[in-house]
């Protein structure tokens, strides 16, 4: 999307073609630092480190990962220490490992001399597709916010109000992001609309990402605490939720950021449509029942007791929340059974939250998908 | 409750008879501070800027407010402007305007030569009922925590998980708490419990007070994220809810803290009792329907996009968390519909959220109760 006007990607090959550029996304929203990922180990620490996060980004960060690895040492072994190395650094997402399956199937396959450039070649493509299949997400999201708009509209209303929860946008991925592709296809359109952009305790992914790339690309919108969410819904002012997913079950089930299963409750509650959108390589088709089969990732406790922001005279400084000798727990993520949700807005069209549902769309993994 | 072993009083009149002593709870967690107010203007803020909190600690400082308006006059004019400039301080909270209300009343009653020695005796009247009132409603409260450990203990349980939002604790009142009442009883009584204290955002009440209160009381508790107690709940993590409320409709719709809602939502969904410790000074029997007839304070948009804490090298400061540019909504209060309540924990005993429930411990009201 947009900085200052350019169409800007958030990860990009850097000019001298021996490192990769990413965004580095811990300063946000502060400070727009562009760093260089020069090793294997870079690409690991930037997505440990959660410089760059977001399923499909990590994913494209781990394939360039995988093409630093073999600058030196291009052998079966040093894709495989690769592979490991990178799948350790995250254990939730499984776009990293699809990522990493794509690249080191190509690689092994690959005759040792020109893996090199077949490593750069084919992260590249994982971007691209990155790319095209947000887009394809948001125009199949733009047909669904278009329908409420021209509703709305008849009914006397001035915008839409979309909310969103944690950053599922431009900064999670290459381009356009996945809840909010069909925000922004939806926005170039002009169809007037706002969008609710909820803090998302503990890391704060709404209020420091979100709601910078809006403000970059100039969507109006609002931030809100996530306890917020709720209250909105009953009065009337949020006309849909979009969010994105980590991991999504053949059943439908969504994991996403911490927080995610409240709004749902409450959309369910006060009969707003919950909109997922959902990338295919999101969707494990390996297992059903998501509340059980879903490892939930146990961050530091630091990240609810400390906070760090932008202080009066311009310094980035963390500042300690809770009373000293007060433990703090931190779950990560949590798991939106598919019964609360509307629809998945996949690349390939809109679709229920049920194994049926997705199998319309993915005939191909039919005899794959678990029951 | 205790400080350092110490059973203390939230607010007291201080040794020279002149002045009411509270603590600064903005300064909280990190400093124990605490102030003298001196005048009906330091009551007045004390209220308007949160120095003191939580409905029954108003209502007493509103009380103590109107002693010290009378210092230098005791007219009937001054008891007036005493009562408009106290109501004004916070629109939402029922026990501020039934304190009030109890002063005036006394007061007008009263020759204008013995107010002052009669609106001192008020206030500490207003005070010890508190006391005894949140007294009992923790003594109901705690048959309810001695029932589910009896039942948790017989399955095996190590322990009570008890969750609660904001902080409806010792320091919202004058001693124990609502919420904590049956919290701090059942804990003296020996039950092993554990509270998982919701940090509350955006004031971040149940990080900076409800845990530094457990904390100094010896209560096991735990800090997390609003957005993971839903998560907690479906993991079999919380075995009971106990919140407290602003205001309470005559049908046991409850006004809370922003966020209550979707706690209410999401023990529903898992089969967790959800109560709510309801003194009946919160009670507002004029009306029925929380949504529509209660109105919810909107806050500075500064509480959602600046937060305090410590420093590391001990400084209190405001840090920024949003994107210049990017505005935010902060509305203080939200609404949970009385079918989400278990039961309304009261002094006078345990009823369904319903007018025929609460009409049942409060007959007195039947009369006036709205239907």
């Amino acid at each position: 999307m947009k900085i200052n006007g350019q169409p800007t990607r958030t990860i990009h090959p850097a000019a001298d073609g021996v490192a990769v550029e990413i965004i580095d996304q811990t300063r946000l929203p502060h400070a727009l630092i562009w760093e260089r990922m020069e090793t294997l180990e870079d690409a690991a620490a930037a997505i440990k480190d959660m410089k760059v996060r977001g399923a499909p980004l990590i994913g494209a960060a781990a394939a360039y990962g995988v093409a630093l690895a073999l600058a030196s040492d291009a052998s079966d072994g040093r894709i495989d220490a690769a592979y490991k190395i990178l799948l350790a650094t995250r254990p939730t997402a499984v776009n990293l490992r699809w990522a990493l399956d794509e690249m080191r199937r190509l690689l092994l396959a690959t005759p040792v001399g020109e893996r090199r450039s077949a490593a750069w070649k084919k992260a590249a493509a994982i971007c691209d597709e990155d790319v095209a299949l947000n887009s394809a997400i948001g125009d199949h999201g733009f047909a669904i916010i278009k329908a409420l708009w021209d509703k709305r509209r008849a009914a006397g209303a001035q915008r839409v109000n979309i909310l969103t929860h944690c950053n599922a946008g431009w900064l999670a991925t290459v381009d356009w992001g996945t809840a909010t592709a069909a925000v922004y296809k939806a926005h170039d359109a002009g169809i007037p609309l706002h969008v609710w952009v909820e803090e998302t305790r503990p890391r704060n992914q709404g209020a420091s990402l979100t709601a910078r790339e809006l403000n970059w690309h100039g969507v109006p919108h609002t931030v809100i605490a996530d306890n917020a969410g709720g209250h909105l819904m009953q009065h009337g002012q949020v006309d849909v939720c979009i969010v994105g997913t980590d991991r999504t079950t053949a059943a439908g089930d969504v994991a996403n950021k911490i927080g995610t299963y409240l709004k749902a409750l409450a959309a369910s509650d006060n009969g707003v449509p919950f909109y997922v959108a959902v990338p295919g390589p999101s969707i494990d088709w390996t297992i059903t029942d998501g509340l059980k089969q879903i490892p939930i990732e146990e961050r530091s406790a630091d990240e609810v007791t400390f906070i760090s922001g932008r202080t009066a005279d311009g310094r980035i400084e963390s500042v300690r929340l809770t009373p000293d000798g007060s433990p703090a727990a931190n779950p990560a993520f949590d798991v939106t059974p598919a019964r609360l949700v509307t629809g998945l807005i996949t690349e390939r069209g809109v679709c229920p939250a049920s194994r049926e549902g997705l199998l319309s769309l993915y005939p191909e993994h039919r005899a794959q998908a678990a029951q």
